[in-house]
């Protein structure tokens, strides 16, 4: 990671690149909104298809699902959203001329230096009408004093069917997690589950954000993957694979250390669970995703655990921490996992009316499960990280390198003829070898040309055919690592790329080293 | 597919083994909306993969995107559908006590015989104000008249930020299209491709039906794979791959025997471009997802082009085909492909005002890309008709088979321990085999059952552990099409798997013919 790029920076890369553009460019883009472009599209799939692979079809306690965007209005109600999902706005006096109106918190947070104050997010509409007061803190437009702080809620209303009144009301959803327990029954009978077991699901989620900014970081429309960890109330702390994990080290920041402004620390998983931080189940789940993040190229520095403050839970968490991921605009949430209780399922159980319970075999009665754990993913501040992470401009090589892990990256083998002459040896090599793997045939500009814009967008290995190539049937392959190149036997590129992408061999182990090709 | 079984016992079917639910069950469910249960999630998924490996990451001649939902609102000005996009409703003249409302065209095709009418969808506000007249239709709830039809808008409404006024009003994007048309500047220059060139997507759309119905076939929320595919607009004609195509064979349903009663035809390519029903890229497009449905299991003679009529034509088309599946409640569109023109492109220049032309190397000049071919695809329509298809209660075996092809299939890979015994050695298969595969792993029940319940959720090949296995280190495999067993090694597997679930080779060709187990 360039650790000066600013967001404005990388926003400008992903659009020149083709990652994420504002969305209706044309039209002068609209604000908290973003396309994926066509080399985004595939990062993006790739981190989702790797979370399904990683945390759904490799594990018998786990299925998938995918709930619809707008569900019955109910359900918001049931979760407490309709009533408690507001941030705090802060509006200029003069609605008429001025109409200045933004997020409460984040004024604050951008107004006052640090040193003067140290806040988080979600301040109370009390404590922040006091600082409003007290700092003298007025409109940045028109100068002239703010209201009162109001209340916001940030779901997308609509209207549903052709009658358009107070009943047709629905909204869109402002997370995927409530499908999942609106669906637990219905998943239960059909998947032949016992608890303890989860249910993932990949899908967008809309919140009406005041003031959005920071690029991907705060959009109103988004995409979460998200799991809930279903237990057994009684079994919270019985997960039986936290043994294994118990000299996992993690940077961690404590609520006290927040309170008394000291930093994060290094943490083994059993300190944690000492200090009663948190259950086995949810430092299980906290522990697997901060892996996830390490295995795909993140540096354990750039990551900690957050611990969020008693002020900060939300209405449904019994306790919830964040992973952070060190932005060169400071520490952000990157993932969110909250021990949600019984919360949810107790509301649905109440407003629907119906038996959501399990039936337990040991007692021989009913229980209500106990969401131990909440592993919630925000695709696009994945993405933002592993983008952040993986930049870095090699003054060496003169252009930028992404270091995206193999498995993340866009195109993931490069296809080049070293001169237009062996084209068609080149384009039989890349038909032979679409089929299985995302290729770019690139045939302009000079071969150094052509691997640095290989670079630029993380294509890890780039196969040349050179005029060997005709008679020896070979090619050489070039790891953007190193930009070491080998040279390898055609045929034998179906075993070979497998376990390059795979990371299981270096790339010196399969063939035979050569001198770089001017 | 078993010809009786009707949308109802579809939906029932889907419910039943987690395929798909009303969403919000538990709330009465929420007319149009479903939620994808853990089979329906990979089933999908699996539609998605293919459908974007196949045209996305194959060719060299397309690339993908993902934009947002919610767009700027003059995206769907200049697209038009803001003004047109409505279908006409008819109320009840009784407001107050009764308030029936339905969706025109639909109320007139249901209540009138087909013997008495024969008319398709879209009929005009003149045209069915005359015949609810003629034919004396009154309201079928309280028998009073009908007000006189109505123009409803079919975009779903919201408000964008915290001032809630008309100049905040946007869209759920009523199609996935327009992204491609407004992006298309940028990628043309980001993806560095010239026209002949395409743009595919996979995302939500929403459309606020005024009656949903049909289960999965006419839904609010919906999930689009579309292809936009731009060319010069003097070569519409000069697909270079169409000769391949010429003599490939499909039931065809004109416009002319459309209005003439006549039923479809077999038609060869070439008489389809000989009567100029298309141009050549459009019949390229057409042909290309025609031959993908059958590759992926659906009988030809159950597929059928159908050309839209100059009245049913969308206000962007040129012409239009849509491909139908013959349900069990009749033939229906499952993909739509319009030639659009340079409808979108021009109407976008026009309200944006920014330059989208590409420059065109041979004329020396920019030129507005043609829309030549928009295979529109609805994931969830391609869903009913795979089931359909695959959906056969066989009487021999006293179970319901799905004969998914082993691509489609929501599980790849049975393993069942053949006594509990066997536990031990057949997770240690599973374990290794479910990082690569889809897999089940099933111990309750006789064999027998367990295998009919693969059969049921189409699992095409399970693997048992038996006695045998321990000693000889091999297996039987089970091919669900005909039930047949072969032993092979169990170190032959990874092998193996690959070559059967791309239907490569014969199940006999790979290992010894076995007895059934009982």
């Amino acid at each position: 990671m360039t650790k000066q790029l600013s967001i404005e920076d990388m926003a400008s890369f992903c659009k020149r690149k083709g990652f994420v553009y504002p969305t209706s460019e044309i039209y002068g883009g609209f604000a908290g909104f973003f396309d994926y472009g066509p080399l985004g599209v595939e990062l993006k799939n790739n981190i989702k298809r790797h979370w399904w692979k990683t945390f759904i079809h490799s594990r018998e306690d786990m299925v998938g699902m995918d709930g619809a965007i707008i569900a019955h209005p109910k359900v918001w109600e049931a979760s407490g959203h309709t009533d408690c999902f507001a941030d705090l706005v802060l509006k200029c006096e003069d609605k008429e001329k001025c109409g200045f109106e933004t997020r409460a918190d984040h004024f604050i947070q951008d107004t006052l230096t640090t040193k003067d104050f140290s806040l988080g997010e979600n301040l109370g509409a009390e404590e922040i009408n006091k600082i409003i007061q007290e700092k003298k803190l007025n409109c940045p437009q028109c100068k002239k004093k703010f209201q009162k702080v109001q209340n916001f809620n940030l779901m997308f209303e609509t209207q549903v069917g052709p009658k358009q009144n107070n009943k047709s009301k629905a909204y869109l959803r402002p997370e995927t997690a409530q499908l999942i327990f609106t669906n637990f029954k219905l998943i239960h009978e059909h998947a032949r589950l016992n608890l303890p077991f989860g249910i993932g699901q990949i899908g967008k989620a809309f919140r009406n954000e005041i003031s959005p900014r920071d690029f991907l970081f705060r959009t109103r429309e988004f995409e979460q993957m998200e799991i809930e960890f279903f237990v057994h109330p009684d079994h919270i702390n019985d997960c039986p694979w936290i043994e294994e994990m118990l000299s996992y080290e993690m940077q961690v920041l404590t609520a006290e250390a927040q309170e008394k402004k000291g930093t994060h620390t290094l943490m083994k998983v059993e300190e944690l669970l000492d200090q009663k931080f948190t259950t086995s189940w949810h430092t299980y789940w906290l522990v697997l995703f901060h892996r996830w993040f390490v295995h795909l190229g993140i540096d354990q520095k750039h990551l900690r655990l957050r611990e969020h403050r008693k002020s900060e839970l939300a209405h449904y968490a019994g306790a919830c921490f964040d992973i952070e991921y060190q932005f060169p605009f400071g520490w952000k949430e990157i993932h969110g996992n909250a021990d949600r209780t019984q919360f949810d399922m107790n509301q649905h159980l109440k407003v629907s009316g119906k038996d959501i319970s399990v039936y337990d075999e040991q007692t021989k009665g009913k229980v209500i499960p106990y969401v131990a754990a909440e592993p919630s993913q925000g695709v696009d501040r994945a993405f933002l990280a592993f983008l952040f992470e993986a930049y870095e401009e090699n003054t060496e090589r003169g252009n930028i390198v992404l270091h995206l892990h193999p498995q993340l990256a866009p195109v993931q083998v490069g296809i080049f003829p070293l001169v237009n002459k062996l084209q068609d040896k080149a384009k039989e090599v890349y038909n032979q070898l679409k089929t299985e793997w995302v290729c770019q045939y690139d045939k302009s500009g000079s071969i150094g040309r052509r691997y640095a814009r290989a670079d630029e967008i993380g294509i890890p290995f780039c196969i040349t055919i050179d005029f060997d190539s005709l008679e020896k049937k070979d090619c050489t392959i070039r790891d953007r690592e190193s930009t070491k190149q080998v040279r390898v036997a055609l045929s034998s590129l179906p075993q070979i790329l497998p376990a390059l992408l795979h990371k299981e061999k270096l790339l010196e182990k399969v063939g035979k080293p050569v001198e770089v090709t001017p």
